[in-house]
């Protein structure tokens, strides 16, 4: 069972996809999809649909998963935000790949141990759970465990 | 010159192309594309996406329009819609259309001819201005006249 983490964000939205068997978990492959900040909207949701896509017919994930999005305090930055996700979850949509949600709090339980881990906890986990896999970036990092959560979060969903 | 003009929602997105000929405007269709209230977010904005790709195929507008997009009281209902604007513009992005955005106060002064019409005097222009049109219902009309607004404000963009 392959896995497929999203991290989506307008400027840069990371991927991870990590292979489940039983109780082995392994690393496949992470990305990040950055578009450019001077393009026009339409075109950097473009970029976003189009790199998921791409994703997905690489690796055929059997399912995908994201954080739960919630209102930022910054109204704008949730715009960005949700637009950016709008476009990512249409392209799993398209490709018939079901999206489930989780907590940011349960993600970072279920990497770390503890909801209140920091970003630098959850980047440390992620080494010890997928030895040798090398991480684009931060972004790539969220939807890496994402992907990890979701797994395991099995049952649920 | 074709325009798509656009009304992004996540239950149902309305979509209207008008065709402009010098200062002449003409009706060419109008439709709704509804979504599952049941069915998951991924699912809800594929149908989106797919409904507006197809409408670009059959139509191959010019260009597109919308109405700028802004924070609602309610986060839920700004996260929900922007999520489905989302996966719209990626759908025009992805065809090569640019979308140009309008502030939904120009957009009621350049069809009634002040800012502050209600949606009974939008639609009621609607029928004067592109006479014999069927229009698809409320979402449809709001489509067509950011349509006719991007028309009138022409220049712009």
């Amino acid at each position: 069972m392959l896995i497929l983490g999203l991290d989506p964000s307008l400027s840069c939205t990371g991927w991870g996809v990590v292979r489940v068997e039983g109780a082995r978990l392994s690393h496949v492959a992470n990305g990040q999809i950055a578009t450019d900040a001077k393009a026009p909207m339409a075109a950097r949701l473009a970029v976003l649909q189009a790199g998921v896509a791409e994703v997905i017919a690489a690796h055929r994930p059997d399912r995908a998963a994201a954080e739960e999005v919630f209102a930022n305090k910054n109204p704008q930055s949730t715009l960005k935000l949700a637009q950016a996700r709008g476009a990512v979850l249409a392209a799993c949509g398209v490709a018939n790949i079901e999206v489930r949600e989780h907590a940011a709090r349960l993600v970072k339980k279920a990497v770390v141990g503890t909801g209140a881990a920091d970003k630098r906890q959850v980047q440390a986990m992620l080494k010890v759970l997928l030895p040798g896999a090398q991480v684009a970036g931060a972004d790539a990092a969220d939807a890496l465990a994402v992907a990890i959560a979701d797994a395991h979060l099995g049952g649920r969903g």
